[in-house]
This record gives structure tokens, C-alpha cells and sequence, in this order.
């Protein structure tokens, strides 16, 4: 099974959002072996709170293949433009890792650092909530690959 | 209170996701008096489904002078433009509805009548999930018109 790693930072606030991210990680277990790293959030105003994050970030994120930060300067891309990358990484067998945010996004730093940068569309939505889309958007990329039927 | 009616058809199958419905529409109520439309479904093959759901939409999304449906062929907008665009229809006074459609979107002919579509972006969410991104979203665009705080 192929090993992802997720890395966010805090717990969702909402009782609902947890449970979401419950229920993709529990439909993503048939494609994947996703282990997620649930960091503390930074200490501070925001900029010395995000260097905080970047800190503990970096160890989980720089030491696989393929690091990616979601965030909103990435391409713009649809599902299945989505699954084809990610399809690519799969059959190179490069290690991937996803860093979530928090509600400041990322340290200036850390994004000049990691070269992929995924965007889940132009509009913001909570951080918490770009979690679970998230989570949707990789078990869709996998159905997608794997010529799955899921409910649109 | 503004008036803004949202036309939706049949209910969220996952709780969590009607949860977080009811989470949005209590924080909309700050800014708008938002009235839910839930039609049932429509029956038989797709495109029979959604010329029986056109019908029923079309009445409570017609009468209003803005009617717009949610669909990926909208332009896709930053949360900031469309706060713009919203706040543009607010000042004239403009009557607006919204509809998101079902698991297979919309009829072809309602789609050719209503000029306003409004995308979520590029990437496809499931159809529930995109009813409760609508409310945040709109939520949002009220938080940006009013100056008002707002966590990311």
C-alpha cells in the first residue's frame, strides 16, 4: 500500500470538520497507507508564530521525495489534472508529503523552500476546512487512477 | 435583513456535513435572512432526473431578479471578487437566489437560461460538500462587505 504523509498543524475547531476528516481518512485506507502528523501550532504574533510551525514542519516534510505545501499560489487544477500528477509520483514510487497550514498559511521561508505548491481553487476557505477538500481531493485522485465509481 | 434564498435538492447523506449546514446558516443569520428551498430529487436516468429537478427549480429561482447556479462552468472568483460582485447586487437592491444542484448538476436547458454561474473552483467537490462551501463562502463574502472579522 502506498505510504502518504499528511502534516497539519492544530486540531480542527469543529466537531463536524473532525469527523470529516475521519470519514476520508477511513475511505482512503483502500488506496493508501496515510500516516498523518498532527503538529502544535506556533507560539506568537503571526510571523514568529508560522517560523514556529515551518520548524517543526521541516523534518516531517524535507525528508520525502516529493514535499508539497497546499496553498493558494499553487497551479489551479482540476481533479483529474490532480490525479495525473499525483499518478505520476505513484509510478516513479517517489514518497510524497502534504503540509496543511494554519490559518496564517506558511512561513515565507518554508514556501521558497518546497517547489510543489497545490491550491485547492482561487476562492479561501478555512483552514480546517481545506483539510477534509483535502482529504476528498486525494481519495478522488485515487478513484480516479484506479478507475473507481464515486459518488460525485 | 437581506433576503437570500438557496435552492438545494434532497438532503446531505453524511451527518457531519448537514451538521456543518446548520453551523454556516446560524452565522449567515448576522447578515441575511436566508431561506432554504430542499426539492427532492429527481427520478429516472440522468438527464430525466434533471429535467424533472429543472422543473422544480425553476420556479423559486426564476422569480428572483438574480438567479444564479452554482457550476463548475462559472468564472472562477477569489472570495474577494465575489464578495464584489455580491456586494455590486446588495447596493442595487437586486433579488437573489442561488441553486446548487444534484450529484449530476444541472439540466442543459436551465443552464442555457440562467447567465449567472458561480464556480467553486477548478477542482470537483462532492455535491453535499459544495452546499455547505456555498454557505461559507457567502458567509465569508458578508464578513468581507462588512469589515468584519473573520478566522481563516
Amino acid at each position: 500500500m502506498y505510504p502518504i504523509r499528511l502534516i497539519v498543524i492544530g486540531r480542527p475547531r469543529l466537531a463536524p470538520v473532525r469527523e470529516l476528516e475521519t470519514h476520508y481518512q477511513g475511505l482512503l485506507k483502500t488506496f493508501v497507507r496515510l500516516a498523518v502528523v498532527e503538529l502544535p501550532e506556533g507560539k506568537g504574533d503571526p510571523p514568529r508564530q508560522l517560523k514556529d510551525e515551518a520548524e517543526r514542519i521541516r523534518p516531517h516534510l524535507l525528508s520525502v521525495r516529493c514535499p508539497v505545501l497546499l496553498s493558494a499560489e499553487g497551479p489551479p487544477r482540476a481533479s483529474e489534472a490532480f490525479a495525473k500528477w499525483l499518478g505520476a509520483r505513484v509510478d516513479r514510487g517517489d514518497s510524497l508529503a502534504f503540509a496543511v497550514g494554519s490559518s496564517h498559511g506558511f512561513d515565507p521561508g518554508l514556501k521558497a523552500e518546497v517547489r510543489e505548491h497545490l491550491s485547492l481553487g482561487p476562492m479561501t476557505f478555512p483552514h480546517d476546512l481545506s483539510r477534509v477538500l483535502f482529504l476528498e481531493q486525494l481519495y478522488r485522485a485515487f478513484a480516479i487512477l484506479k478507475g473507481t465509481a464515486y459518488h460525485k
